[in-house]
């Protein structure tokens, strides 16, 4: 998930509280939905084709940032699998996006003691010069920390690397992704104004081993752009404990760069609906990934799910009334191009989207999901959370944005739905070298897979959309 | 440890099996002793310096492989360390060391679909040509295997990269280290000979994160010399999966080369003995590392337990009656030059060494000793042992050649001890960039040094020198 979904979240106007979801006198399910629910809520229990999918995406394809050849060949790959699976309407439509590639990317302490130190560039960062930058280090807890150390003394950054050293916690106590994360997006936007050379940013992740997370990071524009790049936790502790003692220098190398922009695509497949085919769910993940890893939990599992779900509906004994539109979004890690764009382009459709849903929340077990639409529809979704509480999946949360992705369609009032899952190892893979498929819990998958038809199913067959009310224009500006 | 140390296990000569130890009439230690060993056991639960040591040892120093500047930082840290420490008789010993650098190292599957691969080559390997080489993969399960397949066919391997893909199990069931090691150690040299163009072999290791482990490589004398490198778990399993699915080519480019001889040393420092200092124990560990982490488990862990041990014993009320010698062994890593120098150069003296102990096992609690001595050697130890039953550390295992710097002393009958730990993670990070101080458990530390401490006082403060039957002379050949 992206700081700018965050934002997107935070920005959206408060939702109903959870309904109270009494027994209601008429089912809100109709008979037959009811049916084909149930059916794919028990699919949870046995072997999908989610780790599947996930496996021949990262096995076949592996990294994929949008704008590189891996990003292209994921769109081929997705095309190929959406017909092999018999979905109707097979497509990709495309968007622009910024590209960048990475190159060398080393650091090391020069004085007091010479140590290599493992980091990554930040996805949008500017390079080093060739030789690299080689300066004392200066360190900043927060942001925060930073705006108060230039205040009290200009100088305070000024021809220094700013180290911005904030421990992302896992779990629920201490400052989590949403209050850590801010570092590494903004860190070197913040910094550079100040005459600071460059940034290192303590991974924003959980990961106690010596990888470095990457993630995108931004300048303000016609501001002074300077390479940022993340640092391993251990690596991170190592200058923390050497700065203890006193001036720390180090020399970092970043032969990262932005390429002229290109072309990504979000591909489309679709199970027309019965009776409405020109209404739509849609059911989503993102294609792309970072390019360390091979995508397999951020979000080749979310794309595994997503793929089985249609693939489930479709071979369904009764299709739902509306048509099912699998969407997988390009660009989401670097611009969130294919959600924009999605959005612009079916903007005119979008009041007949009954739902759309975003897996993108890694491998754990399913435990439910959020959702975001008018409160009429809570009844029929507490039908069908109580249908998937055997799979552990029947927490409804109501707000959110969805996901990343969908999230701008929020502003059309279109339904949205995430995904929620355990969490706790998430961020320890998040963005790093270390996301691969051997990470992949295709048991959780299962379950995911069958939770997000039987919800989508349900959403789709239902006889009203229940879009949510109007959202002020000013909200919607991007 | 390396294999060698494995193979010299091997050879040993049957040691007696566990010594009935009921309770004597006699006290086996002298109450002087049993009141100093005491007082050391119960430092063990609280915070001793071996965690400062290690911290010391890894910021100041990081990675140092025998012969490189860090090894030469390293000799000077020890020796500084031990002044600052009051030691005597500080000295550094000079070794001879084979060396050797990493240099670039990459690997790519190049069909049947374009993937990087995280490789690091084996200690000692030869590298590529510059370009690299690009070859079929051809997959063996073990180096029989191999044997087999050259004898159905010759041509089996020729021209190929052969890939030696066994897993290392963690825990007690399956194939352990010395199961897997030897495709490490000897996978060049068995497939070279049959036209093998480079070896991939599966990490020898636990790891679950995307890391490869490295380990020395050997070849033999006058035989063909091919590149070896070893692939982390993710990307031995993407290479699994792909060619079971058909064939695969893989690029790979090593740097690595060896470099002209050179000069390791190891650290010397004494407590002397309180009435026979011409008698001597030896407390010890290794100072090498290898060069992709910073060598925190393997060996500075048990650096800081030895130095520490030491340290404790100096500042007893009464030292023991022998010399207490702290050995930082050179080189263990890579050729085992340190402990067989040691032995080459203290000869004489050895019949005078009431005992040598090492700490080469990582970072976890202590649970006892293994032990190598006279059967007369058994009541003392479980008199000591029962001491160290609160810290965990009160089981003894009679046999095992202590570790690997101090077994060459095994061919003069030297008692030798090993410090046994919980080991559970300990291949986890072994011989990966993952071995930094964060791993260190700092109060396992503190009982392993207390422990060490207690065991070696009482054996130097013993009245008898308890060494073992001499060991026939062939035997003793290396």
């Amino acid at each position: 998930m992206t700081l700018r979904s965050r934002l997107l979240l935070a920005l959206l106007p408060l939702l109903p509280g959870p309904v109270a979801l009494g027994v209601t006198p008429v089912d809100p399910l109709p008979p037959q939905t009811r049916t084909a629910v149930s059916a794919l809520a028990v699919k949870g229990v046995s072997t999908t084709r989610a780790t599947e999918w996930v496996r021949r995406l990262t096995d076949e394809v592996g990294p994929r940032l949008a704008g590189s050849a891996g990003d292209r060949a994921a769109i081929a790959w997705g095309l190929a699998l959406f017909r092999e699976l018999g979905f109707s309407n097979v497509r990709a439509e495309e968007v622009p996006v910024t590209a960048w590639e990475r190159g060398v990317e080393t650091a090391a302490v020069v004085s007091p003691f010479p140590q290599e130190l493992v980091v990554t560039a930040l996805g949008g960062s500017v390079g080093t010069p060739g030789e690299g930058i080689t300066a004392a280090v200066v360190e900043m807890k927060t942001l925060e920390a930073l705006e108060e150390a230039v205040k009290a003394d200009p100088d305070a950054v000024r021809g220094k690397i700013v180290f911005l050293n904030r421990r992302m916690a896992r779990g629920r106590t201490g400052p989590g992704y949403g209050a850590t994360v801010p570092a590494r997006s903004s860190g070197a936007a913040k910094a550079g104004p100040h005459g600071a050379l460059a940034v290192l940013v303590r991974s924003v992740g959980t990961s106690t081993s010596r990888f470095a997370h990457t993630g995108s990071t931004s300048y303000v524009p016609g501001g002074p752009r300077i390479p940022a790049a993340a640092v391993s936790h251990a690596d991170a502790d190592l200058l923390e404990r050497l700065l203890a003692r006193g001036p720390v220098t180090v020399k970092l190398v970043l032969g990262c760069r932005s390429l002229p922009p290109a072309v990504s695509a979000n591909v489309l497949g679709e199970v027309p609906g019965r009776e409405r085919p020109d209404e739509v769910v849609v059911v989503s993940c993102h294609l792309d990934s970072w390019d360390l890893g091979r995508g397999a939990v951020d979000d080749g599992a979310g794309c595994g799910i997503a793929i089985e779900a249609a693939r489930l509906i479709a071979r369904a004994p009764r299709r739902p009334l509306r048509t099912i539109r699998v969407v997988l979004f390009a660009n989401e890690e670097s611009g969130l191009a294919g959600g924009t764009g999605y959005a612009a382009r079916h903007a005119a459709e979008l009041p007949k989207h009954a739902g759309a849903f975003e897996a993108d929340s890694g491998t754990g077990a399913p435990t439910g999901f959020s959702w975001s639409a008018a409160e009429s529809l809570g009844p029929a979704l507490a039908a069908v959370a109580e249908l998937l509480g055997p799979l552990g999946a029947g927490t409804l949360r109501a707000g959110g944005h969805g996901g990343a992705d969908i999230s701008p369609m929020a502003f059309a009032g279109v339904p949205l739905f995430g995904l929620s899952q355990e969490s706790g190892a998430y961020f320890d893979i998040h963005h790093t070298a270390d996301d691969t498929f051997d990470k992949i819990e295709p048991a959780s998958l299962d379950k995911g897979a069958a939770a997000f038809a039987a919800m989508a199913y349900a959403v789709a067959d239902l006889p009203e959309i229940h879009a949510r009310p109007a959202v002020p224009a000013a909200h919607g500006a991007r």
